[in-house]
């Protein structure tokens, strides 16, 4: 079996957890500590990506080029990483951060929308960088339709292709029909990868449903802080994988320390399993949504999970948060009717 | 498919989570919310069960016949049950509960001490009780080896056999394999059962992998309130389930009220996947040993997980809580040596 590939996103995902407030003294600190602990890839930057920071994203403490200069100054085996939705973030803001430090890059798109990201694939490869292409939301998307925009991202030029199950909404079977589509399609030298959220409580059963299907690569974060109910938290992948008996190159006990000393100290809202998250997950709901959603929730004196179950309803994605509010009113709008 | 019987624990497992402390307003206002919320079966007593209140596991704030009585006033439609280990509690603890409200037992054992319950299966099952035989730490013993205990349960007298796993030390490949093994010797009538822990943050996961390979009982709880990182949060499965189609009674917005409203807030340690509790699932250890575990290493400022290994390590089983006070004193010992 191919030794796995672990990559961290405690400090990418790991900023919807806080709004995007970390400062560079949890970056240099956390990345250390990552880097340490033996994980292969950090990702770094806002939670949207590139330029994410934005009065529809919410604004990040500091830019992205400074959060990953930052972690570039700890890391010493670890390859940099962070993510670029087209439409957000630029093939400039990409050389920037190559510049600053980064080693690889993943592309993201919605689930359906492959084909914006060949632009940025081929530039990036033209780089040198190491390409994954990123299909968020792969919740909304079948099986067959998600390898066929896999496919797509393969002949732009990806080196990877990710399943992202940003909405949390994907169960062991949906996980390993998807890969078994990849299967179908691609070729055997591109690899295949996880990127699950915590919303249904199967994030490391779905990371490893994905490893016994296929994935190399696997996204976890530590206390699994993350949009949502956060991500796969790496010490219980690792605690499962050790005990699986597949290669990697973490310690465990390491991430733990890592987890509870300086990750969960900062949570500012608990990241877990509770009525919202799981609702996103349910709901199949973008989780980057969920502090949008409980903002709009409070103002407007709703249950976040009505709000949550409408935005579901109405297959609202990533980019469409100004629609939030939209939604508020008009549940405000129909409850007084 | 059969329509599953979901039974809430987060009245007795529960119990391990704040020392046996629930107050009867606790027990009065969730039994009253799980009955409200269409749970089929609701377990309640002390941790350790009939008779558990003592030096060695922890006295609880209330007798056991106490907390029945109280769950009892309230349940319409659920079920009342509880738990009884030989060696623990006796054949008249079992009639004073019976006459105190429970329609239904689990008789626990060690997964390799099934021959301990014959008497206890058979008094019950004379008593006019629904009987389980719960394997406890049923990750200690092998698939074929777990079979063969179950089928002496089922020889007693046992409606429903439980693979019990106490250390949350299974993963979704081991449930399967130990249910499979089920097949191969137990009755097609024997109903099948399963009770998780969230240790290696797979209890939803391992759940769904044992319904999925015949199991018709599951144990979840509130909030996965219970012992370690706590048992199979019961509103996750029931989203899961829902996902899958499976029928139940379950009202799932109705058990995340009573998790988040009603159990959170009495938790006075977070129930949840962290450093300590993840080290129970991945060092074998039956999770009942937390609290016990931590208290002996803040009293000899030593680190829980070196604890833990240890105790995995020397295989101790429930009812040598005493023990660990030992473990904690070599490891001082060694490190002074």
């Amino acid at each position: 079996m191919t030794r796995l590939f672990i990559l961290d996103v405690t400090l990418r995902d790991g900023m919807h957890a806080i709004r995007h407030q970390y400062d560079l003294g949890h970056v240099r600190e956390i990345a250390g500590a990552l880097d340490e602990a033996g994980v292969d890839g950090i990702e770094v930057g806002h939670g949207d990506g590139l330029d994410g920071s934005s009065i529809a994203y919410g604004f990040s403490r500091h830019t992205d080029i400074a959060y990953i200069r930052e972690a570039a100054k700890v890391c010493k085996r670890a390859k940099l990483t962070t993510v670029l939705l087209p439409g957000i973030g630029t093939i400039d803001d990409l050389k920037r951060a190559r510049d600053a430090g980064i080693q690889s890059i993943r592309i993201a798109t919605h689930s359906t929308e492959a084909d914006v990201s060949e632009q940025h694939i081929a530039a990036a490869k033209e780089m040198g960088l190491d390409v994954s292409g990123f299909l968020m939301m792969s919740s909304a998307n079948s099986a067959d339709g998600l390898a066929g925009q896999a496919r797509l991202m393969e002949s732009y030029g990806a080196d990877c292709i990710y399943v992202a199950d940003s909405a949390g909404g994907l169960t062991m079977r949906s996980i390993a029909e998807r890969f078994r589509a990849f299967d179908a399609v691609l070729n055997a030298d591109t690899q295949r990868a996880i990127h699950a959220h915590e919303n249904l409580s199967l994030s490391v059963a779905n990371s490893v449903t994905a490893v016994e299907n296929g994935a190399t690569r696997v996204d976890a974060s530590l206390a699994g802080m993350g949009a949502g109910a956060g991500n796969c938290p790496i010490e219980a992948f690792v605690a499962v994988a050790n005990l699986y008996g597949w290669e990697h190159g973490c310690d465990l006990f390491k991430l733990q320390d890592a987890a509870d000393d300086l990750v969960r100290p900062i949570q500012d809202r608990p990241v877990r399993v509770d009525r919202e998250t799981l609702t996103l997950g349910y709901g199949n709901v973008y989780s980057s949504f969920l502090r949008h959603a409980e903002k709009a929730a409070e103002q407007f004196d709703l249950d976040p999970r009505a709000i949550l179950i409408e935005i579901g309803r109405r297959r609202l994605i990533g980019g469409q948060e100004d629609m939030i509010v939209d939604v508020a009113l008009d549940l405000v709008e129909r409850a007084n009717a």
